[in-house]
């Protein structure tokens, strides 16, 4: 089946009704639907709609609650520790930044961690959500492993994902990065088209370079800068998933293959309030000087623009949201199936 | 000369000294001198002594003020703005990594900025602070250009470097990194050897890679990750440059060039007290097992062993205290020519 083009906010919908037919509030699913197809918007198919048969099957097995709860475990004006109860981690993720934005509002900064959520989407959805408030915002998780520490070829820790955003006078500046070298869907991909993928990206199982995307999907995936990556992601590691009492490492539950034990994954979020920290005005001025020095620089060989980070992904969704967001065939017709399923009338 | 090998504490006598002759009060003096030689133990020679001869020409040529002083520009419990007067880097860091400690005792986190520093020596002297406590450190820096925006052949960011520690079973866990595939030293060293360097190094001014040492250092330094890693110094920057108040990206002072304009350095810190925020003994088990899973993992070929984040760096420390500090002779040399220009006895 051939790519369709969707209206955004139709699909939004036809997630959000999938929710509500198992039983979710109205208000969060829309938010489950909202952060799913903000990844589509983006251009990241691998946190998009394409998640609806997992993240449904998870709530159907009862090993994500399809109940939205979360308890305060630790309380200081800026900072704060929750137990997210096993709820799904758009929910969790969304009502932490909400409290850490209302808590910056009054004490400049809010930082937050959270045990005991689950796959909480694309980071940048919620540092985008401090950046709409005019704010810095900061969002990290962790994941089940995918890269080896440096010297090994044991996958131990996951492509942790970091995003930090601040507003831009062009719109928000969003960095959304894991420390991996390439993202394991591009590996998928070359394998599934029968590519092999260039040095640098995985090792195989024994630690040596591999260019075959069987060898690498077995094996771990190559982090940025070698050593620094893993010292990434094994902080992002420490601070979401040990220093918050949830799981770490090998020790979070897989989500395709484990539907028995709850995942325990963590994360933290952190907000700065800009307006209460500096000078506003000499913020803005300086990104703007910073925005425009960026955007007339001269240009290496073959390239056409220097980007923000974030600019591609911002632009984008400005795009689609006007123009439709492409479904893969595969994605449409898992979408059609998972409404069948659950008796939602299928209309985009 | 020859490399010469010197006892540790005798080094950091003989710096202190040359400082108090300049008229810096004995316990900043100190201060001073204990930065410089934490580099030295580390094995990171381009932030020890090496530094003597610029340090000493700043505070002689009052580019950097000799008297320390620090003002509070922003005061919430658990955020700090400072404004660190020009004073030298390494005064304004330690006593604003100090009082996050201490407020980090109250309130459970503190994270504090400061503007109108100056360079400070390695980011992980104060990371290691928080650590020597029990409590998470997070310490940053900005600096004046080297790393180009990702497609442009134009240095704009510092290798603005970010250090991040916790407590471990065998010693302190901490990523000292600069977002850049190496450091500009690295270069410089085989610009001096007549060696060429790998290419991925560097790119030279038209955005090439190139493997001349000369034409990279006339270019820029590649960032881990491509576009991640200039997120990442971008970042650094604006959090610690243009949040705090302080300059950014090329409009900082250049530390070896410039000896009128101060080079208003911003800064950021951040301390978690760990054990006001989770169980402390859940903690140490979990970081207890990762350790343990990371040292008896398989190794890949030609690894004999798999290092955590700055544990090189940890035991690199305790072999020098034990036998020494190596020196190279341009370095001794220089060294003794600033303690003749401030008339201070040389004897290391």
């Amino acid at each position: 089946m051939s790519e369709r083009v969707v209206e955004w906010k139709a699909l939004r919908e036809q997630c959000q009704k999938v929710f509500v037919s198992m039983g979710i509030p109205e208000k969060d699913a829309f938010v489950l639907a909202d952060c799913m197809v903000y990844a589509d918007l983006s251009g990241v198919a691998s946190h998009g709609v394409s998640r609806m048969t997992i993240y449904t099957q998870r709530l159907e097995t009862k090993v994500v609650s399809s109940k939205f709860e979360i308890k305060v475990e630790k309380d200081f004006p800026a900072v704060v520790r929750y137990n997210g109860c096993n709820s799904s981690g758009a929910l969790v993720g969304t009502y932490v930044m909400q409290q850490c934005i209302e808590r910056a509002k009054k004490n400049c900064s809010c930082f937050a961690e959270v045990n005991h959520s689950n796959h909480f989407g694309m980071a940048s959805y919620y540092a985008d959500m401090a950046v709409r408030e005019g704010m810095v915002g900061i969002a990290a998780t962790n994941a089940p492993p995918n890269i080896a520490p440096w010297g090994s070829p044991q996958k131990y820790f996951g492509t942790n994902p970091i995003s930090i955003g601040v507003p831009g006078p062009n719109g928000p500046i969003v960095l959304d990065m894991a420390p991996s070298v390439v993202a394991m869907g591009k590996i998928s991909l070359a394998g599934r088209e029968g590519k092999s993928i260039p040095e640098g990206w995985a090792l195989d199982t024994d630690g040596n370079p591999t260019t075959s995307p069987e060898e690498a999907l077995k094996g771990s995936l190559v982090p940025i800068g070698g050593p620094k990556g893993y010292g990434i992601t094994l902080f992002i590691d420490v601070l979401c998933g040990i220093l918050s009492g949830a799981e770490s490492g090998p020790y979070l539950g897989h989500m395709y293959n484990d539907f028995t034990n709850p995942q325990n994954v963590g994360h933290f979020f952190h907000v700065i309030d800009i307006s209460k920290f500096t000078d506003p005005s000499d913020f803005k001025k300086k990104m703007e000087r910073m925005v425009n020095d960026i955007k007339t620089m001269r240009k290496n060989p073959g390239v056409s623009e220097v980007f923000l980070p974030g600019e591609i992904e911002h632009r984008l969704r400005e795009e689609r949201k006007a123009k439709g967001v492409p479904l893969s065939g595969v994605v449409y017709t898992e979408l059609e199936e998972v409404c069948k399923k659950y008796g939602v009338e299928f209309k985009i």
